[in-house]
């Protein structure tokens, strides 16, 4: 494969970001963001030795200095590729609780990791490099969010999570009203229900097929990415058949 | 091609319906709906000469007798086919007035070209047949409505418009609530912008690329039907890039 | 008391219509309308015997020759009174069933009774009267539309009185913002819970002050019509503290 | 005046916060947050003057121990009162500006000044207080924040204050959630247009009453905070009958 542009993500684990990196690593080289290598490892290993191109970079998104770092990096092992696509898929700030138990740790955690920092810093050093790749990205240059529940509804001792969940869903709206007009595609997914991943896997649910499939979700944010700007999408709603909503 | 399903539109012009047969074409034969053989005609022969399969049926999606004709008709000719997809797109009820000028029988209009008649009678006779389709038919069976900005928003002088999308989005969404633990998947899209249609060509905009395409629509209804039950997405918000919303 | 004007009430049983009633009698006199007049007769008795003004009107709602009749009586009877405030508070359409066993009539009825027939042409007549009234009316006109969690929630096996609702507050947003700039105060209020009435008095539930208080729904509305124009409401949810949601 | 319990007001200027006060203080006795003595001083001396009863406490509501002080000077100086009322009206976190010019001190206090730092703070400390109020309390102890168009929409120009303001309705939405059910009133106000106070005083608009009065915004919270239990509001939108939505 000849990579024909560079797919960022943010939040890589085993799960949603591992599928999405799969997803767009067969049309684009990947970079892998995660606090700790031991989550991106074993992917780029994959990725790179089934004919796709992938880095790890070891990064914490909450922190401005380690997002600088990493772009840095990223210009830098890719000058001339145009950033196609740059995926905001970073977990951390869930916390359930009642309200009057809850730190201001744990609330400022609830922001600082979705909207405030995280978001903020990743959205910041993503944009001038998508708009750079408006002429050479196959695709719109695209921006996505990963939302949940949390996002459109706050509920009791989901304080500090739906205030995160909230704020990112704001700075994406935000950032779709922005960019969208300048050719930028922003997409906020909201994901309201459980994912099938290693860590949920022994919860066993009454009906099969219960659980949101990784590899369908990448599949709709490639949709997304997809999407001529005559026809963008800006927020879709993810949930398995059995899901009560 | 072997046909693997029946696929049926409500509501063939030369626009988004065209558009959704010919995708919709590529899997399955397509039944078009409307009432003026002439808004069908030259699409059916288009698909029929393509290697498709295709049929259309005069039908007035707002009256009883003639929906149930139409799904008599198609039972009749496709026997053995699973109804795959159905997909509700009629047009009608537009008209944009001050409230005190609209007439009984344009507000009436408005209800019953899209959720009291039409819209009804549509659901109620795909259901049984998307029920019946849940083994064979090769993605999840789909009801997809079409709505628009009115499905979200009540604006001056469009009162009429406005509640006829507004109960239509209602009914999906009750459907949706109904028959999504049932494995049917019920979407609904709304389209936010001007389509680009013979009608609105000649309508000059300051941007290029500032209508809807209705290829683009025809993917992303293409896309909700194949996601598997998983990963249903209930809705999903289409637009020009340069549209303000 | 000196009537300051005219307040019609149009949905009027033991329940919310008449604490509304008697709201609205301690400054206006007050125009009930219902379709049995044993739903109005004794609060018409009670208003006018305890120093107020009250007459009632046997009246279809969902019928136009009805609501014409009920509107001639009224400009007949009051031809001074500037009308103040407008209710529109009739049930009917309430229907909870499986969607594949809803009838054609009863899906009509959730619209007919709501927005399709009762709504609209409660609107038009009232419309012309409330602008007449913007000079002498005590506070600006208003037209209060009753709603309900079916309004901007559509449920399983709840089609027919969710696609009424959606179609009603549809209705009642484009009224708000067509009538609104001239004067006249639309509002739409959600109520979210049991109301507190005869028929429900048997209900017994688990917590104390679990129900609505029509009392205090009355006074709502009072609320919304008292607010000077320089700070209408358009939405308000009403629900017990109790209350899931 | 007799005062029946206490209501604490975040953010006192010569707005809105005035307004409340004043309107509060008819009952209650009433302390008043902001940074500068000067914002409140004036007011203090008019509610005292006239009968009623209010102090000051300089306090920066994003900082966490300068709240500490506050409330604890509050239950110093008013051991008996029960806290009926807690509004949180604090303004701060207003910036426009293209996305990637914003600085990251800019982003950060659009959310500290609202739900991150303020918010949150303001609430853990209102909460035990309104909780220990309930039977004492003349009305339901109610937590009241104030919103705003960019509550509910993220818009070009504005993703720091929208991420401000939809973390703050989260966070209301939550606690409605969470101590509704325990009898605590939590409601969230968007206020949708100009507010009529000194800083807009000379921007002339082409309609008369086209702002906000922030003397009618009083009254609606009043309005809330006297809802019994049975009938609790959560969500108000107040804008002039002028504005555009």
């Amino acid at each position: 494969m000849t990579s024909k542009g560079l797919a960022i993500i943010a939040g890589v684990g085993p799960g949603t970001g591992a599928s999405i990196a799969r997803r767009f690593a067969k049309l684009y080289s990947v970079v892998l963001l995660s606090r700790s290598p031991s989550n991106f490892e074993p992917l780029v290993q994959e990725i790179n030795s089934s004919g796709g191109k992938a880095i790890g970079i070891s990064t914490d998104v909450s922190d401005a200095n380690s997002v600088k770092s990493a772009f840095d990096e990223i210009e830098k092992q890719f000058p001339d590729s145009p950033l196609a696509a740059s995926i905001f898929n970073a977990a951390g700030g869930f916390v359930r609780k009642p309200f009057l138990e809850l730190t201001d740790e744990e609330y400022s955690t609830g922001l600082d990791s979705q909207a405030r920092k995280a978001g903020f810093y990743f959205a910041q050093r993503s944009l001038p490099l998508l708009l750079k790749a408006r002429e050479s990205s196959p695709h719109p240059p695209t921006l996505i969010f990963t939302g949940a529940t949390a996002s459109i509804k706050g509920s009791a001792q989901f304080a500090a999570f739906a205030s995160g969940k909230f704020a990112l869903r704001a700075l994406a709206q935000s950032l779709a009203r922005e960019f969208g007009p300048q050719g930028i595609h922003v997409s906020h997914a909201i994901i309201d229900g459980i994912i099938d991943i290693p860590r949920t896997k022994q919860w066993v649910l009454p009906h099969e097929d219960a659980k949101l499939s990784p590899d369908s979700i990448a599949d709709s944010y490639w949709y997304l990415h997809t999407q001529p700007r005559t026809t963008f999408a800006f927020e879709l709603d993810l949930r398995p058949y059995i899901e009560k909503w």
